[in-house]
């Protein structure tokens, strides 16, 4: 990492970047208020520090240990001189902000007027944003891949039934890409990208989706440490992209007896990224429970934790679902939930305002 | 488990019990508003339900194959008519009924001085009870193991201490028993005795403790499902017991890295064991994980997923403590703690009032 | 899965399978020596087994629950008559065969000078095959990721260097893929395909291996259950891929204290795949335990588990190797570790033959 | 930990043991060939290191952070002038001497003659001990607990008719603990006392066994670190008691899916706690799979990878047996297992006496 004096110019800092490029690695330059701080993408152990800080308008040069830097409060801070939350905005939604963000939808779109009734629902209930699958990520090869895998054309047709719904009800739409080849075409119609938990160390694809500029919704694998999720989630700030938003989902569990979820939700993630990095922390706490029951319960607690919002299925009629239909919620019930997460909401952001 | 008729004679259901004898196994009456149901503890294989079926009073004799059954909000519905939430009392606090309960204190007693002050303070903040470790269950048999480790006339005073600040403050006392040898001792001073999360499968202490007819808080082990864990409560109950508060306190992380919790705590495990039995269910965000700056979250996330109150270690001075001086909190921030627990709870509250 | 009668005619099968087209599904068909068997690939609710049952030709047709089929040990029984165990074959090497085969090398090829020499000497060692990285899947984005992350000539150039070792010393190569648009450069070049641990559920980039038509060797992810590995195996087969060999390299462990090994190996993992499939299995004990000092001891009890071979990391100077230093071997220990391996092979062997 | 001069005397030794009393803690002496060593057992932190070093006959006085001392390679060294690895001798029968040493046995013993005819096949299969569990821990209190849970006098039986089956057939014997109150009437009968993998944390429980002098056969918990599991055989260690065999057992599995073992054996542990302890290590393959079919091919992994002995469930008829019938093979199939053992011993035995 280099760090700049108050005043380097332009042309300092070009000749920084075009040294970094002589030792095979990219340089990542941060302009901030006070100063621009030139992070390295690439191999460090290449780099002789000693020398980087010798060029001119170099303030200091330091190897910075950490697997991820793009995306820490604490490199931010070298920078911009203060530590602050990023707000990550789809068109007049603001994730991060004052007011906690909904995404509500079906696992899987099965059809336009599935979607369109279940968008509508969602929007009276409260939601922000719609999600559905169009590309599923299944455990076994013989269960129903979404709509997207019959082929090119029934995958465009699904997406443009995403867009019509959102536009018609004034929702973001966020849907999932699982493979790179369905990357460019997703982005010509969906808001948001997201990385599901299985493709979290996909680290080609990260690349791919970060490359279109989409603001991103980044699933921790449910296998994963903290520190590995953040420094996946590196890989996608390294491409420039820091519209990034983080999603606790559950993790593996000790026992899966009788009566434990599919995952355990982890819940003090939250605090623990909100501390590490500037971006915000959603919960999908859906495909964490897998139980239909527990979403009201798990949901408030997420809201209580601190996340910025939260990730929920919802369908019309649960039993109808074709994937995962032992962990949707009705409309009615996604309401209730709202409002009790907002109420939860005041009362959390009331002391974090007090403390500042 | 033999299921009394209605109008059974207290003479049939002493015939019942003494057939159930015959076969090697104790049997376990449960005198419900409606009717009396047997409960066998021992190898049910060994009883023939068809030839039970057949006595006079019995109403139906049938094997339940699961591992609790005392516990169960299942079971209670036979005998009691309907669904009951148990409430278990100590003195005048509810644990389980219309307020959360706060259980405050040091990781370790250390001297009569430390005690009183913490329990001044933590009355204040707005506790219902103290918590004090006095038989320290450690990793390293080289670490500070309680005051109680030092001889039997050391663990008297450290308990005396125990009870004498419990009295002037009006908080009820809870400490943890760690062998079978110091149970008696600790239960002519303690209100509650607790069952830490290395003895959740000590299935020795659990009989003992479950015999001195005092109020238990039981632990889950941090590597044991939800089914494991009541299945061992059952164990308490088998002896009668019935007065067992169930805490969830965190279980084994995937991941260990820089930035994980020591333990995750499984949110989800208060409305799933809220469902399974009819006991309230404590949780102990402190142990779980590990770190001050967490608790607050963390509690009211606890809150928030449904649970009948908190136990939480503090300190004046947390840096001083002998024993996990990283995860105390002050007294300052134990009465935020609680303000804001109550806020939520009420929220909660008013829900599940209006669903019934 | 539809069995068709012993004397089922071309004409009746190819009708089965247009039916089974009628449905949006794509038809496996897996001719035995006795019949024929077609299995489904999509989503088998919307078949209606009894019409298909009343086909002309068809003796049977049912739904089958398990997520693998294709794969399985019990389905090939339906129409090959007896049990058998594959062999994969590259050249004229046999996995799964009489013999265990070594794969060895370094963990990412760096030169082609180290790449020879490390050739021939793990040649000289005993060993069959030869690993190394060229697209390495890394942690942190600030590391090293494989002379294939400089370019696409880059990668070219390191490839043909796998390919000209493995003729120069006659070793079957074998190179980890770790994007889509990897595959078919490498491919060109390298005999056996490798998709790693953190692409086990990379569903994409499997059917895209598959298609190459190359052997591959598929490594279960360390958060993966042995149900869920061979699911995803079967993305594989499903391409109608079955040159599959499956990869044991250890799970997650319980805990991550001092001196646990940074994942768990799963050596029962080993004879329980052998009963459910009839893919061969090998192990890698060098990214299980990631130390060299334990490399021999768990290379012999992979192979007295049964393992049909083994992968190892080695290196000249292994404190010299860029990524993963600390787990490779020398040239001499890997010579000791297979000559050891050979010894307990036989005796295993013996035990194998006396029982069929 | 206090280490003497190689010409210390008897006084000065006494003296540093006062002055560590003086500060509430007690010394473990070790007179080793060279010199004595004087470890602490306590809370190092209130002892003045620089004063101790300064007492007569005081070589060193240093705070050693690990959990473990007494038990450590590491530690040894500085008193005996080398490494060595320790046998625990139970008559002429040597565990981590030259040879492998079987155990076998039921689960539960459940009669004197289901007891005698087990012992009698149990040796002629080759077996130098015999196991039988008399105090059962089980997950469910409805579950049959053992002949010991009948009562006092029931238990006296049981134990008995092991001593009289170890006597008649000359096997050592061993059978589990699982409540302090048990512990003397065991002791009385039976040649080495185990302490199971429920009750690893249960350290009153580990003073009270380590207290008879006995030799002692210690369990890892499944949830433990390696780490953790030392830290508690410290706990034995502290009280004089060396005679200590640890044991592996399998750990919590990461997925819990149809074909996962109820356990994952970390035999990697076998080769790190040789390194890290001079305690012999053996392993318990019955409990880790649970499944008969897979005894064999983990028995041969576990001595390949350098295991001192083996715990081996067995019965005349398994699906007789009251408890753990799917895991328990035959005598024919001990037999097998045993010959094979013995040849993979030979072949890794051969190593190890090369590489000194």
């Amino acid at each position: 990492m280099i760090i700049m004096k108050t005043d380097a110019t332009p042309k300092e800092i070009a000749g920084v970047v075009k040294e970094i490029k002589k030792y095979g690695l990219r340089a990542d330059v941060s302009k901030g208020r006070y100063r621009t701080v030139i992070g390295l993408v690439g191999d460090e152990s290449k780099i002789p520090f000693s020398h980087f800080a010798t060029l001119p308008g170099v303030k200091e040069a330091t190897m910075v240990e950490a697997p991820y830097k793009l995306i820490s409060r604490e490199y931010s801070k070298l920078f911009e001189g203060e530590v602050e939350h990023a707000v990550v905005k789809i068109g007049d939604i603001e994730i991060g902000g004052d007011k906690p963000i909904f995404i509500a939808g079906p696992c899987a779109v099965e059809s336009h007027k599935q979607l369109l009734r279940i968008a509508e629902e969602a929007k009276e209930a409260g939601a922000h944003m719609l999600r559905g699958g169009i590309f599923k990520p299944r455990s076994s090869v013989h269960s129903f891949q979404g709509l997207g895998a019959t082929g090119y054309e029934e995958a465009r047709e699904a997406l443009s039934w995403m867009r019509e719904a959102g536009e018609r009800f004034n929702l973001a739409t966020v849907t999932e890409v699982r493979g790179e080849t369905q990357v460019d075409l997703a982005a010509e119609y969906i808001d948001m990208l997201q990385i599901g938990t299985r493709n979290m160390y996909n680290q080609d694809l990260l690349t791919k989706v970060a490359k279109t500029g989409k603001p991103i919704l980044f699933k921790r694998h449910f296998g994963a440490g903290i520190e590995e999720f953040l420094s996946f989630a590196e890989y996608i700030a390294a491409e420039g992209s820091k519209d990034i938003v983080l999603c606790e989902r559950g993790i593996l569990p000790v026992g899966k007896g009788k009566n434990d979820t599919r995952y355990t939700l982890d819940l003090a993630a939250v605090p623990i990224i909100q501390n590490e990095t500037y971006l915000p922390v959603i919960v999908d706490p859906s495909h964490a429970t897998g139980r239909r029951d527990l979403i009201f319960s798990m949901s408030c607690a997420a809201i209580a934790a601190g996340a910025s919002g939260l990730m929920i299925e919802m369908h019309y009629n649960p039993a109808e679902a074709l994937v995962d239909a032992q962990q949707a919620i009705t409309p009615d019930e996604l309401k209730e939930l709202i409002n009790a997460c907002r109420g939860i909401h005041k009362l959390t952001k009331l002391r974090k305002n007090e403390k500042s």
